[in-house]
């Protein structure tokens, strides 16, 4: 099987760069979007709070939904938004739940517990972890901008530097990690870059959340040209059209790109 | 309805302070603990992975159990340990699925992007946010100990103790937070109850994690000589007899209360 870096490259060869968040617990409603925007999509991201929300008919319906963009599509990677973040012995419990029973490519986790606590995620290399370092939302700073002062150093750093320095030096051992930051912080986006090497960045933010996507693109590329997970929900998922919508930003994006 | 800390008040006069992790997806195992420990308990704490690796038979046994121990004593809170987080859109819908639907008291949440994303829970006046400030693992200091240079402060102080602060001084205006100190740290919980005044400290790590309790009781206490949540999980609830090990750690705490 393809781990989830080999599914996601694969689709950048085919110059695909848009993420689509289902954020509907609605198995006909995710079907419909799936079937009209597979041939356009680089990965499919639930999120896993839309569907608990809906309790055992929302998980039955995240259930459908992966299995049938495995029918359409076996190399579209999956990302459970899921947000996960506990100390190891109950990390095994997510990754049973998330990786062995759902199935999905790749989870997004929380840094705040470090390394030992992640392992157990980290230690499925053939998965997807990535790893929240600048979230989108507009209070992200709060601790995430805090200058720190890491061991030895005589120069402060923000917060969300220093966390993608560790996971890109001491967490990516097995070359299965990848980051968070919102489309919201364009800047942000281009010091990660710097910090991680190739490694993926997934991008929320675009669309209902008002990121740039022309200095997301500009700043976040990598080496290789590829390397970013561009995710829209509710700006393609609700829109009239969705494969309009999907296919308006896969169209930007393309723009982008001929002239970087 | 008793808000989360009416009843966590009501039990501390009681002279209860051992909160029971529910880390057994299976109602029948549950209903034995609750129904032989339920009048020396201080509360309940179902750890949302183990329910979530058993899918939607596990869903079903987190709602028959949280609904039991309703049964047995209302008053007894239930603690949710999902350890949440994500933009407050989508933290809208973790409210929906654990507030309203599942019905518990309390909830834990990540800190790591701050208090705006968090306000979904923080409006909830009545129930309990719960936030990670120093968690039990033994990679916890990763980031936790980071030193942390304040805006206009020239001292600095490990992120746990900002997180502190944030919760203390400017989450907890609706009296309803509280924070996670593991009893595997008990110099950081003295630090943290300096910083946090009356605030509840829930204190995972005791029993198979290892931690001091002698050293968390004498660190923890609040000026009322409450406000520490002591959970043990796998240390009572796989005991040959659960009773008798909830007995024997509550005995424990009444003699260290004794001396304190």
């Amino acid at each position: 099987m393809n781990s989830f870096l080999d599914k996601l490259k694969s689709k950048w060869e085919e110059n695909k760069f848009v993420c689509i968040g289902l954020d509907k617990a609605d198995f006909e409603f995710n079907k419909n979007i799936i079937d009209t925007t597979a041939d356009l999509s680089l990965a499919y991201k639930p999120q896993s709070a839309f569907y608990e929300a809906d309790g055992a008919a929302g998980l039955e319906a995240l259930k459908k939904t992966i299995q049938y963009i495995r029918e359409k599509d076996p190399n579209i990677p999956i990302i459970l938004d899921a947000k996960r973040g506990d100390i190891g012995s109950t990390n095994e419990a997510y990754v049973k739940a998330i990786f062995d029973d759902l199935g999905v490519d790749a989870v997004t986790v929380h840094p705040y517990l470090g390394k030992e606590a992640v392992e157990p995620f980290l230690q499925r290399a053939e998965k997807g972890i990535i790893v929240l370092v600048r979230t989108s939302n507009p209070g992200a700073g709060e601790f995430q901008d805090l200058e720190v002062y890491p061991e030895r150093s005589r120069r402060g750093k923000p917060l969300y530097q220093v966390v993608a320095e560790h996971v890109a030096k001491e967490w990516n051992q097995n070359n299965n990690c990848a980051v968070v930051v919102g489309a919201t912080y364009p800047d942000e986006i281009k010091k990660v870059r710097e910090i991680i090497g190739d490694m993926p960045i997934l991008v929320p933010g675009i669309g209902a959340q008002g990121g740039d996507l022309e200095a997301t693109i500009k700043n976040g590329l990598n080496s290789q040209k590829q390397g970013l997970i561009i995710s829209s929900s509710r700006g393609i998922i609700f829109a009239p059209n969705p494969r309009e919508a999907t296919q308006t930003l896969h169209s930007q994006i393309q723009e982008i790109l001929a002239n970087v």
